[in-house]
């Protein structure tokens, strides 16, 4: 029958119907009312940081990728040099489009499977004073691994160093102080942890730093300090928003404060993340992380041994049950990946790890258990 | 009664029900129906410009202006040099990006109310033969002027200089054949003349130039020739697509060709224009441009001359009768402007027109006429 799969992926994610209806209007993006909607967004973004005294949240059109390049062109000016801890793709996109954009950026290596450790990060700072900014993945979405956010923002904070966070699938799920961790930029998007769909990001700015940005951007679309400066005048974004993306974020962000906020939403995801793990752990399969650096955000899981298993059979056959799986972002180890975010429960979970439990029978798969 | 306005603006516009109702499904992006949802949407695109021997299409998150950049980053090289024939906003944004992103830019001021003159150009290129690339507006939505893209394309491949047209407001109306008319780069949006969402553009390539796009960039997120690459060996984009304006666009799509393609497209929106313009004559409305190079896309309009006219006002007057007007964008000339697109007929503009008629009477001003 024609029913839409549930998508167990890091986003675009399953929403809501509610979401979804929201893009039923258009909006003129001059409109007050269009202003008013995109106030009330930032609004409420700035509310779930609690960052209202001391950061400004500026959207950009894009995928979130988008977002980390212009928070990167604003924030680090052209002489500027990033240090890089490195344990996942997206910290490797980071540094790859610092350098692109010609900014100076070190590379510090660190086990896939392993968090990042605050005190090598102050070792590399103390070694090499001409490094102005930390760019701190805070959940690597590659392999799923939580990185030590306030940690990490304690050693910037102590060296005078700049911090960018990439808080792309953990904002609004894991729990971000304004209030207790000092951050330059923090990026997320619309269609990760507050369920909406994809289309735009945003970086919050601290005020302190805000002013110094000016003129450090080379990429007039992805000048977070002009279009702040803009919109402060305007109410307005200055190139053409996705105002129906808007619209459905806005929404989103009425359901996340109905569920109770972040506190709320952590503890479905984590439910999710038990459900999963537990149901998969019975079926033989083994997450690649350790528990205690998994966040519950997305898994990834060793593929099975098994001579039959092959990723896009596995794929099609959980398909067919109505669950999108994720392949696997490592290089060295075959892996997939399940998402526990978006719109879903413990009941979605549970019927994905009973789905994947057919799946491995119809391939003649008896255990998902790696090799050792 | 809460009915939605229709938006007399040049994007976001008034779109039908069907197109927004696409938007009522999630996808996963990696997944093949999505991937297959992207190659029709690109096959159909390049059918429109009959680009299919010629040129390939690559989409962009993000708005239009977000594609013109891109589509400069990937086509210029860093010691390129573009000249910007001027004669509106979207021509001065053209050549700040370039100029912002490093590239040297040359500015050839035409009056606003002309279209750009071919021979002119070629004087241009005649003059410093350093330069690499031109920049052309199709439609400059500033004032809805439209230059000629043909003699201008002749111009640029007579002395072998690379054409960027950003046809933001005319593709899929006004009529563009690259099997006619030489282009490296055309730019446009999801928003705009095929009556998708906003959300996404698109650049189609000339396939003859694009592997020396290779390197070029100075972006991650804005390197068409990486995006054009990859999807081509994974039928994916490279970062999270907005799935949902790309279902959105693909729904337009199929009703843009159900119309009957760009000449129905293209008879519709003259109609609109005609409808508007004769409509707001006898009000006293007096068109800023001569009428043969007025673009039947959006019309600019002196301000009325009398003493009680207002913009604001009268914005907020149409608007309570259910029609969205749109500021001018000249400085030295008081003006507002009135889109012709979108899923509105002659209709919609009748009654547009009235509802102008009921603002002005309920200001008490007597006639739209300007200062001569």
């Amino acid at each position: 029958m024609d029913r839409d799969a549930i998508l167990l992926t890091p986003g675009p994610l399953t929403t809501t119907l509610r979401t979804k209806l929201a893009m039923l209007k258009d909006w003129g993006s001059w409109d007050a009312e269009f202003n008013a909607l995109t106030a009330g967004v930032r609004e409420r973004l700035l509310d779930i940081v609690h960052g209202q005294e001391t950061h400004v949240v500026v959207p950009l059109q894009g995928s979130g990728t988008f977002s980390v390049e212009a928070a990167v062109a604003t924030l680090v000016p052209k002489n500027g040099h990033v240090l890089v801890p490195d344990n996942g793709a997206y910290c490797k996109r980071a540094a790859k489009l610092s350098q692109m954009m010609g900014r100076r950026a070190t590379v510090m290596p660190v086990p896939e499977d392993a968090p990042i450790d605050a005190a090598a990060v102050e070792k590399h700072l103390a070694a090499d004073p001409g490094i102005t900014h930390v760019i701190l993945i805070h959940c690597e979405t590659g392999t799923g691994v939580e990185n030590p956010l306030a940690a990490v923002a304690a050693v910037c904070e102590k060296h005078g160093k700049g911090l960018i966070v990439d808080a792309m699938s953990s904002f609004a799920a894991l729990p971000i102080d304004a209030r207790k961790v000092r951050f330059d930029a923090l990026i997320a998007a619309s269609g990760k942890c507050l369920e909406g769909v994809p289309g735009m990001g945003f970086v919050f700015i601290r005020q302190a730093v805000l002013e110094g940005c000016a003129g450090n951007s080379q990429s007039l679309a992805m000048d977070l300090h002009d279009q702040h400066v803009y919109m402060a005048k305007t109410g307005q974004w200055r190139f053409t928003p996705p105002t129906h993306v808007v619209a459905a974020l806005s929404e989103a962000i009425a359901q996340f404060v109905e569920e109770g906020g972040q506190p709320a939403r952590l503890a479905r995801y984590v439910d999710n993340c038990r459900t999963l793990v537990e149901g998969m752990a019975k079926l033989g399969f083994r997450p690649f992380l350790r528990p205690e650096v998994q966040a519950p955000i997305i898994v990834t899981f060793h593929a099975p041994a098994h001579a039959a298993y092959d990723f896009k059979k596995f794929y099609a056959a959980a398909k067919a049950r109505g669950f999108i799986l994720y392949p696997g972002k490592l290089t060295q180890v075959e892996t997939f990946r399940v998402g526990c975010i978006g719109a879903i429960g413990r009941n979605e979970m549970q019927q994905a790890v009973n789905a994947v439990a057919d799946a491995l029978r119809e391939m003649g798969i008896p255990s998902g258990a790696p090799a050792l």
